[in-house]
């Protein structure tokens, strides 16, 4: 059991460094940043590289709406759902530690603004409300738990769930940065949230609440569309 | 039936949502959007998820063209299109109602445009005409049947298809944006269609009319280059 | 033998329609284009999306230089080499006439200009010389048949081939667009510069001959490295 | 041993004329330049194509630090490492001499200029200091070490890991670029270091030492991950 957690540790870090870290970092370097297409690219080959490198050894959540999407699908013990959790939520924590060490080290450093944190109303990128910023994240987080219980079903190829989950997570960043700069992850948005300006802390009920329940949506749909279940 | 027909559902669903989702909301923000490149990119990924997660159920179609060129190729029976192509559109549909109700929550909503619907002339991106547009969306559609019918066919490696045929949808992004915002698919066409704002419905007939043909034809030089048939 | 160069003709098509349509149509537009970035994906996509759909039908070169380095190293029976290099060259040619109809048929055409056509010196991209356009097409393209080489050789892993490959191609056009808008490629070469603008066809001979003297150093490279040989 | 040797040589020379190339060549041109997005798919794809090529033959490490790493977790023979270091740095040097003439032959050509080297403080792209380049660099390194090791061992879906690896390098130039234009690689930093104007002579040391570090913090880190060890 250790080693799955200090697994999901591992894979929870480098999620929040990499996603968060390519968007604090390079996205808004003007002519040549990256810009949403590579923080989106960032975030996903994430998961991709840390699910092939110890998705074997934790089943590869990295995502306290992932473990309980897997629970109510059945394919994760409801005991391990706490542990995981804390995992997650600590791997977040310290790579936003790692990030602020590094932010703090730039030139002209003042303070990290909104640090990648997620939000809704003023918060969100371009301004999306309450209601635009909940849809979104729980129809999201549906999908992505449909993409992972089928990618790692039975009657898919074998070895490429990494790649379907892992450019999934691209996918959904592609479309929703831009509400809630996604969050589809309550360890990725309580992190940064620890570190941030802003109302990032105050909202931080929502991408808890709303992942969380896409997950179980998502989990319950692929209950009914399973072949195998 | 009906776990194919819902599969078909979620899967164009998550087509629509996913590419004009990406492109109405993330596209053209100013410095950090994610262009086109994004677009397409975001448009193939939702292939390649689907085609992984629930490809086993249904066949991954997620397009009317898609299964008129299987059946036509011998590869889909004639008596599931009529579902399938319900299916489709009332997935695509769902899709556009989502992606209205997120735009509609943004600062200073007035109103969704273009919506990310197909156009020729007046409502192509670049200005292109009905030649242009009707000679693009058959030969895209062609080439796109070839890519489906021979990367799933038994000479190639097994297990790779979703990667083959998503990317195969990025790539005709890339070239046709431009022309006609991309259709090869009439259900994506009419999703969003239904809620834009200009032409698009007036000019729908193109983005069923063209695909189909294109799709019928790419599965007859699928049949003649096959060395299995 | 017909339905290999049927293959090649189709695979060499798409190579020429994707790359140099998606060049032509959609890399300069403001503010929402691809740019080279959006290119080099789409030339590398043409070839992996074709390697898996026909490459167990007739290899997959769809590029004369490939054609020659395969039959050097040994892979490919000399006697064809003639055969699969009229094919590639006529794909090219009907890519690009394809392309030509849908351009022409945009607002206010004037002209193709430069077509995606490929120079050095004044018609470089970013003004590169005769000398740099030799070793960048040499240096590319010998680094493009080891690549061929390796990744479908007995020891590397079975199936990802096609996806090595089309992502080297990638990767060589985000290396080299900016000196010779890339090459490595005769057939690419010769269909675009029949309709461009410019010195396209008075340059044509350098990509002829520095791809296929890369190709052929490249082979024997490999020969040298290749520990089944 | 000699062919291991080549390939290391082959290999590295690819991952810096093609990472460094395109960043020198390739990323600062106006309006359709690549950008540090392009640059971070093209070094990871120099080691993605090689991985597949060559990988079988040498295991595909092009980096000292790898080596390191893999001698660490033993999966390495001590024996080899001084040879492999030495082959790395000449293939680095070989592409630096290229890269040089290539660039050499633009237009209006003045001198190299940073030649894509690494830096801090002033040499930083973005100004970052000695402390924050040493975190990142240590992290970066250590974190693509856990993900080599992961992806290649037993538990891991077999013939990926190059996917897994290359897409990890292209994560890892996300994020990093801005502070230390991202070396992780102590061969890739002596190539250009060579040739370069500014600090990057004098600030090599770092670029040896942090990656070394990391990669044996990496290695440590999978030891106890590990359930195979």
């Amino acid at each position: 059991m250790t080693k799955k957690l200090l697994a999901e540790f591992i894979g929870t870090f480098w999620l929040v460094l990499g996603g968060c870290g390519s968007a604090v970092l390079a996205a808004g370097v003007a002519d040549v940043g990256i810009g949403w297409l590579g923080v989106s690219l960032a975030f996903g080959l994430t998961v991709l590289t840390m699910a092939f490198a110890v998705g074997h050894i934790s089943g590869g959540h990295f995502n306290p709406a992932v473990s309980l999407g897997l629970m109510i699908a059945g394919r994760f013990d409801a005991k391990d759902l706490i542990p995981y959790w804390v995992a997650q939520v600590i791997g977040a924590t310290a790579a936003a530690v790692v990030l602020y060490i590094i932010v703090s080290g730039g030139a002209g450093f003042t303070g990290v603004g909104g640090f990648a944190s997620n939000g809704y109303g003023e918060a969100s990128p371009q301004g999306y409300g309450l209601t635009a910023a909940l849809v979104t994240e729980v129809v999201m987080t549906a999908m992505f738990l449909i993409i992972i219980l089928g990618a790692t079903s039975a009657g898919a190829p074998s070895g490429f769930a990494p790649i379907a989950i892992g450019l999934g997570l691209v996918l959904i960043h592609l479309i929703s940065i831009p509400v809630t700069n996604t969050s589809v992850n309550p360890a990725r948005s309580t992190g940064v949230a620890l570190f941030a300006d802003g109302p990032a802390l105050a909202q931080l009920w929502l991408f808890w609440l709303a992942p969380l329940a896409g997950a179980a949506l998502g989990a319950l749909i692929w209950k009914v569309l399973s072949p195998e279940d």
